[in-house]
C-alpha cells in the first residue's frame, strides 16, 4: 500500500539525516554506577562537546535540515549545545529523559519519562517537539497512545516498512517514519567495555558503503531513507568526514527530498492515508 | 561417494535459493516476553510485509523457482503473504509451528510442533509440504523418523556434505539436502539487541562476495549450493539488490541447475542412492 | 636470540600448513549434552568426511608435507580418514583424546588424556607421534614435562616467539614451535550457535589476506609461519579454494622451506640451541 | 575553545605513537587463575620479548620519539626490555602496577597501585614518569587529584576532545591528552578465549585504513592524533609492517608535529590554557 506514497514536488524519494544526542544518558539509565567511570563519561561527553558542533557545520555546508533526538538529561547538562541546534534551524525531537527503554518501564514510569523530557526541552530550548523516537529504539505498545494524547505528530521507532505511514491509535493516528538497524552508526562504531558494542570497530569507509548502498536502493524503491548517527560516535573526525561525503552524495540527487522528519511527517499527514492497525502477537 | 551424484540434463551442479520466513516466531519461541517489544515485533514483521514481496519480484525477474520454509505461526499471522508464495509457483516447506528448536523439546512437543505446522500450512495455503528444515537448523536425532512417518521426502538441516544424500531412517530413508552457516544471511545481517546477532552488521557487498565465492567453488565440485535468506533481513532494499545481482550471476551459468529443494530431492530419490547411516556419538 | 636460527639449505624462512582434525571432540568435551544436537554433530563431521579429503588433494597438488593434529576420539570415530592422512605421507601429531583443555584438568586427567590419545593413534594408524598441540591451544605448566617423559620431540602451543626454540624442561628440553591466533581459521569462520564463534563469518578473501600478509612479514623476519586450519571449517569449498591459492603462493617462494612441524623440530634439535626457561608468574 | 590550540613551529597538528606495554599484567589483574594457563601467559610475553624490539626498530627507522606506558609488573618481569626503551630515548609513562582498573579500586588501593608503579619504574629504569594512562582506559574521578599530588604533568585517559587541554584539579590542573577507542589496536586484533576480544581478528590492512583516515581528519582539524598499540598485538610481524608503513605516512607530513606525549604536554603547559572543570553526573 505505502509504495503509492507520493512525495512533494514530484520527488521520487525522501532522505533524512537524524541524530540521537544521547550523551551520558544512554549509559547512565539503569546503570547508575557507570557515573563513577570518568573515562566512560568523557566518551559520551564527546558528543555534545565536539561531535555536535562538527555535525552542525557539515549540515550547514550541505544545507541540510536535520532532526536531533535529544533526551531531557542532555538538554539539562548541555543547554548551550542544544540551543545551538535550534539556532541553526534544525528540528529538536523527543528521546526520553534519561534514555529510558520504554519496554522496561511501568506505565507510570513511561509517562514520567515522556513528561520530564517535554519539560526539559521546553525549559532549555523553548521547544515543544512534534516527533518522538524511543530510546533503544524499543517502543512499547502503550507508547503510541501516550504520544497521541500529548499531541505528537510522528514517531520514528518502528521497522516494518520502507515508507512512512499512519499508525492507527484508537480513533486517531500518529505518523510513523520507520528506521532500521543497518542505518544506525551504533553497530559500526560503538565500543564501551562492559557496557556496549561487539568489541570490533569498523572503518568509516565500510559504514559509508553500507549506508550509501541502502540510499541507492531505497531511492529506487521511491521510499524514505532515514540515517541515524550519534554525535559521540559519528562526530569523530574521520567518521564525520565520511558522513560529509555521504551528505554531498545524497543532496547531489535532485530527485530526492532531503529534509527533516518533521517535514516528512507533515507531508504524510496531508495525504490522509488510511491508518494501519498493528496487532500485538498473542500466545501461540 | 556422493561426489558421483549425477545432476539431470548433464548439468554440472545445482543451486537453490531458499528462504526461512520466520517473522515473529523466531524471536517469540521460548521468549514470550519479547511480544511486549513493539519495535522488535515490527522488525520481524518487515519480512512478510515488505521483504517477501520484494523477493518474490526478484525471483520472478530471474525466473527462479525457490523454496520457502514457513512456520505455522507465520502462516496464521500472514495468510495472504503465504498464499502469494504459492500463487507465484514456489515451494512451501515446513519450519515448525513457532520456530521451536527441536533439540530443546520433548518427543511429545516435537510431534506437536510438526503436526501443528502441517495443519497451519494446510489450512492457510492448502499445502502438504514434502520438505522440512529444523528451526535454528538444529535437528534432533528423533526428527528424521518423525519426518518419514509423516511422508516427508526431504530434510534440509544437516551440514556434513556438499551433495544431497539418502539418510537412513529405520528401513527407509529421507533425502538430506545439506546447508551451511556461511550460506545464511543471519550471521551477516542480524542484529536485535538482547536477542540475537554479534552486534555488527555487514555490508551487502561482503555477504554477496562470500556467497558467490562458495557458489563458484561448489559448482567446481559438482555439488549443491543452498543459500538461505530471511525476508526480514535480506528483504531490505540494498540487500535485496545484491541478492538480485547474485541471482543473475547464478542463473547466468547454464551448466548449473537452479531450482527449488523439492525438485532436487525428487531427482535424488530417482538415483536410488544407498542410504547413509549416521551414528550418534556416545560417551567418550 | 632465536632470530639467529639457521634454516637448512640456506633457506630464509620456514612455513608449515597444520590441521587440527577436531571433528566432534572439540564440541563434546565438557559438554556431553551437545551430542543430542544432530545438526551440530553433522557440522563437525564435515571435517573428516568432506573437508579432509579435499585438503589432502590440495596438499598433493602443491606437494606440501603437512602436520595433522588428531584427537584420539577422531581416530576412533573416523579410522579410515585418519589412515588416509598417513598413507598420503603426512605427519600425525597428538591433540588429546576428547580435545580436553589441559588447564581444566587435574594432573591425573591430563595424563589420562595424553595416554588415551597415544593409544588411539597407535591402534588406528600405527603411529607414535613426536609432536603435540594442546587442545584449545591452552598448555598447562605441567604439560611440557609430561611430553618429555613420553619422548615427544616437540610441542606447538605457545605464542611467545616467531621462531622455534628449545623449551627447558628439568634437565632436558622439548622443541617449541610457536603459533598465534591470527594464523588460525577458527576466528574467521567458526560459528556454532550457543557453542562457539563471534556470530560473524568472514569471507575467505579476508582470511587469506590476513594469513598471506603474515607470511610475507614472517618470511622477511627469517622466521617460521605456522598456519592452522580445521577441516570442518576450511574444508568448505570456497575456503579450500583460497587455501589452495595460498599454498601456491607459499610454495612459489623458493627461499622458504615449506614442510611439516616434525621436520622443523628435527632441524631445530640439530642446532643444539640453549634451552630457554619460562617462569610462571607468581602473585603480584 | 581548544580548537584554537597552537602547535609549536607553526605546525598544523600533532601526532603521537604510544604503546601500552601490558604483558601479563593486563590479564592477571583480577584473575590470578589465568597464571595457570601457560599459552595465555606466552601470548602476553610476546610483547616484551618480540614485539617490543621490533617496534623499537621501527621507531628508530622513522626517527619517531614515542611514549611507552609500562605497568610496574612489566618492569619487574622484563627489566632489560624496559631499559631498552629508555636507552632508545623514548618516554616511559605510568600504567599502574598490575594494570589495575582504577574504577574497581578503593582509594587506598588506587594509591597503592600508583605508588607501586612509581617505585617499580624508579627501581628498574631510574625513571620518574610525568605521564599517566589509566589501565583499561578507565580513569576514576579521584585519579586526577592523585596525579597532581604526585607531580604528574599529564594524563592520557579521557575521550572528550580532539585537542589536549588543562583539566582543572582543585586549584591546579593536569594536562589531558585525549584518546579514543578507534585509535587502539585491542579492538582490531585482541583474541584470548574466555578472557578478551570479540572473537574476530581483523587484517592489518583494515586497522591501518581506520587509523590513517583518522590521522587525515584530525590533521585537517588541527588536532592531536594519539595512536595506541600493544606490543603483544601490534608487535606481530605483519601488523608491525603495516604500522611501519603508517609511521612513514605520518612523518611524511611536514606540517604535523610527530612526537611523544611528554613533549606535547610540556607544550600545552606553556600555553597557560584556562583549566576546564568536568562535573560528575549526579542522580537523574
Amino acid at each position: 500500500m505505502t509504495s503509492d506514497l507520493r512525495w512533494p514536488g514530484g520527488k521520487s524519494a525522501a532522505a533524512a539525516f537524524t541524530f540521537d544526542v544521547d550523551a551520558e544518558s544512554a549509559v547512565l539509565w539503569g546503570n547508575d554506577a557507570v557515573a563513577a567511570r570518568m573515562s566512560v563519561m568523557s566518551h559520551q561527553a564527546y558528543g555534545p562537546l565536539v561531535g555536535l558542533p562538527r555535525i552542525l557545520e557539515l549540515l550547514d555546508t550541505h544545507q541540510i535540515p536535520a532532526t536531533f533526538f535529544v533526551p531531557g538529561h542532555t538538554a539539562h547538562r548541555y543547554p548551550a549545545a542544544v540551543r545551538r541546534i535550534v539556532e541553526a534551524g534544525h528540528e529538536i525531537a523527543h528521546h526520553g529523559y534519561l534514555h529510558e527503554q520504554p519496554t522496561a518501564l511501568t506505565l507510570a514510569q513511561e509517562i514520567e519519562a515522556l513528561d520530564r523530557g517535554l519539560q526539559a526541552l521546553a525549559e532549555v530550548a523553548g521547544v515543544r517537539p512534534v516527533g518522538y523516537r524511543a530510546p533503544m529504539w524499543d517502543l512499547s505498545w502503550r507508547t503510541p497512545e501516550l504520544l497521541v494524547e500529548r499531541g505528537f505528530l510522528y514517531d520514528s521507532s518502528l521497522m516494518d516498512a520502507d515508507h512512512p505511514y499512519e499508525l492507527a491509535v484508537g480513533d486517531g493516528s500518529v505518523v510513523e517514519i520507520p528506521i532500521q538497524w543497518a542505518l544506525d552508526d551504533w553497530e559500526q562504531y560503538c565500543y564501551l567495555p562492559d557496557i556496549a558494542g561487539s568489541g570490533l570497530i569498523e572503518s568509516p569507509r565500510k559504514a559509508r558503503e553500507l549506508w550509501q548502498l541502502e540510499f541507492d536502493a531505497l531511492r529506487a524503491a521511491r521510499a524514505c531513507w532515514v540515517l541515524t548517527n550519534h554525535p559521540f560516535l559519528s562526530g569523530r573526525a574521520s567518521r564525520a568526514a565520511e558522513l560529509g561525503d555521504l551528505m554531498r552524495y545524497v543532496v547531489g540527487h535532485d530527485d530526492v527530498w532531503t529534509t527533516n522528519l518533521g517535514a516528512i511527517a507533515e507531508h504524510v499527514r496531508t495525504l490522509h492515508l488510511p491508518p494501519r492497525t498493528i496487532t500485538r502477537p498473542g500466545p501461540a
